[in-house]
């Protein structure tokens, strides 16, 4: 090994997943034979629609040849229609397939900011918005949110101190993953204001969409007139769809600038996947069939999830207004020394439940004593592994005052 | 449109791609009712081989879960065996299967280079190389090569001469693209040399690997002990198995640093498609029903093209020894002005040729009045092609000479 090879400096800086770097502690607790619930991964058990993989399956390509850099005209025109459904003023010159939601972050990155650019974000935030900011060399300037307040953002006086000269634009996911925290329509207003006078753009990710609860009205950024002309929406069908790993996302804008840049820059990775974008077309033309569905099944766990929490001493949060996650302050010092007890030291009856630490969501060192539960899996299944992590909270109590 | 809003310096930096640039010209040739042959892109008309549909129809999945940040652990293990099969010491931990082989570019220069480092790479090169590197913000230092010398590379006294304290590392294309020149296990040798001297990683882009003519042997950088802990692979199944569209390429590596950082850094974008490594999976354990034939295809192809350039007035290169591409020079001062006559203004009974002007293959301001021929049809429109480019050439001098 030649001991002068050094890793770029950047290459470094990039962190782990907080959702993945302990799952081999996961995969050594499966091999001594112990059920893990995975509560950590927003990966849902919903299986993915028959349409999806009927579309693929019924495809008479007989090249899997590459496709336009912005995705298939099909796909964009399917998304164009469930925009405008959504009360959104799309075209489908205006929607740019991605590689999943994750290469949307990547390319608003780089359409905004250059090295050492600042970012303003909520924190706890989307952990992978971290790791593709230190990606690109972009400081992320976290806007604190807390449980007590259900993660709703502070007066936008609190937002505007944190503006410098370097600061490029504001990320806005809602509903928030990890936090479950739905922006109100005057909280997107706010944004946009501090946005337009700073010459900010915004950066809205509305991935979950169609998950909130208890009639909660989503706001997208684009049915606030003023941000059309300065924002950039991330999606996804990973989760719309259950279908995380056909990595297909999009990125929407107006923007004249970014739509000419969008045609140019992902050439460079030529396309995304193909035989995906037919099943993603497919799904779209299908949504009314799909979603509905789907986001009935989740606002029932969240249900389960919520009166599961009420009931365990220690822990708290507030109701979780949409997405399928929700953070937790656990009654620890520290989350990531408990995810990995619960792995290595703690089952019941061979069971034991992973979560994710929520310091890795976090931009700041806060979130210690956090952690995300992602309720992904069957009513049944979120009831016992809930009744598993209970059980670990005292056992870990235990052994720590003794 | 708010007139103060900017776009960040590198986006504005990273070009289009030379191959896809002129895309829109064809396109309006098609809307006119002209039959465009395209010569300007890598992607074959072979069929992508039915193990790889069947493998994904048949796959048992209800749910497109995300995969492992690696990818699968049976496509690794698939790999590794197929490199073992080329005499290269592999295990599945070594390989790291990427998004392409675009992703795995963007990878390698993450690793290596922080901003404003320098990357050496002989020119013309495959033009994502350029636009990756223009992403990462790399300084990319070319190494001339000349079509007299059938593009081989100068001694290494010379490429000494380019290295400084910023160079971090020595891309090799080999069989190269765009020029379908095959590196020589002496040429290698020299450049590991250079590379072990000064510290410098050689990113080895293998992707053609099993492409090359005249009984003409591939050294793999990995046949070269002492490259061994110096070097990355770069490679993709999108040419191999005619699958462009997949989107599954992968690293392989034996660098500790590079393998820990490749755990990862990779987390950022969750992970690759799933569906197409099933696919991906079966064709390499089919490998030799499939790749032995696509490859006396290209031989034959290349020998068509090669007898028709010599017959063509103004048209020189060196017998092409690999991949599926030439770079000629043209008897024309500016190529793409010449690449948008043929879509514009010229036919032949309703048909036209697009090629690829090669000066976006240069990282220098080179080229000008050379092309990329990609012969990726079959044999009879290949020479229908040629015919039709031989005639546009007299026409386009007639023109010129008015």
């Amino acid at each position: 090994m030649n001991k002068n090879f050094k890793l770029s400096e950047r290459a470094k800086k990039i962190p782990a997943s907080p959702i993945r770097k302990l799952l081999p502690y996961a995969d050594e607790a499966k091999k001594r034979g112990i059920k893990v619930y995975h509560l950590n991964i927003g990966q849902p058990d919903i299986p993915t629609p028959d349409v999806f993989f009927k579309a693929i399956k019924e495809t008479k390509e007989k090249v899997i040849a590459y496709g336009p850099s912005q995705g298939l005209p099909i796909l964009r025109e399917a998304i164009a229609e469930y925009l405008r459904k959504n009360s959104i003023n799309a075209e489908p010159d205006d929607v740019f397939i991605t590689i999943g939601g994750s290469e949307a972050i990547l390319f608003s990155y780089l359409l905004t900011c250059d090295k050492d650019d600042e970012v303003l974000i909520p924190e706890p935030c989307y952990a992978n918005y971290i790791s593709i900011g230190a990606m690109c060399e972009i400081k992320l300037i976290p806007i604190r949110t807390t449980v007590e307040t259900g993660f709703h953002l502070p007066p936008a006086e609190e937002i505007k101190k944190l503006v410098t000269k370097k600061t490029k634009a504001i990320v806005l996911i809602s509903p928030n993953n990890p936090t479950g925290t739905v922006y109100s329509e005057n909280e997107l207003r706010e944004i946009v204001k501090v946005a337009r006078e700073f010459n900010l753009c915004i950066i809205s990710d509305e991935v979950y969409r169609e998950f909130t609860f208890d009639n909660i009205h989503h706001t997208s950024i684009f049915h606030i007139k003023e941000a059309e002309d300065i924002s950039i929406m991330i999606d996804s069908i990973s989760k719309r769809f259950s279908a995380c790993g056909a990595r297909i996302g999009f990125i929407f804008t107006k923007n004249e600038k970014f739509k000419e840049a969008l045609w140019r820059i992902p050439q460079a990775r030529l396309c995304p996947p193909t035989l995906e974008q037919y099943g993603a077309t497919a799904c779209f033309k299908e949504f009314q069939k799909i979603v509905p569905r789907i986001k009935e099944e989740f606002e029932r766990r969240r249900n389960v999830v919520y009166e599961e929490i009420l009931k365990t001493d220690g822990l708290f949060t507030q109701k979780p207004e949409g997405a399928f996650y929700t953070v937790v302050r656990l009654p620890v010092d520290d989350a990531e020394d408990f995810v990995k007890f619960m792995l290595t030291d703690f089952n019941v009856n061979g069971k034991t439940v992973m979560l994710a630490p929520a310091n890795g969501f976090y931009v700041s060192n806060r979130g210690k004593n956090e952690a995300r539960i992602a309720y992904v899996l069957e009513e049944e299944k979120l009831r016992e592994a809930m009744q598993i992590l209970r059980e670990g909270l005292k056992e870990y109590a235990k052994r720590k005052s003794n």
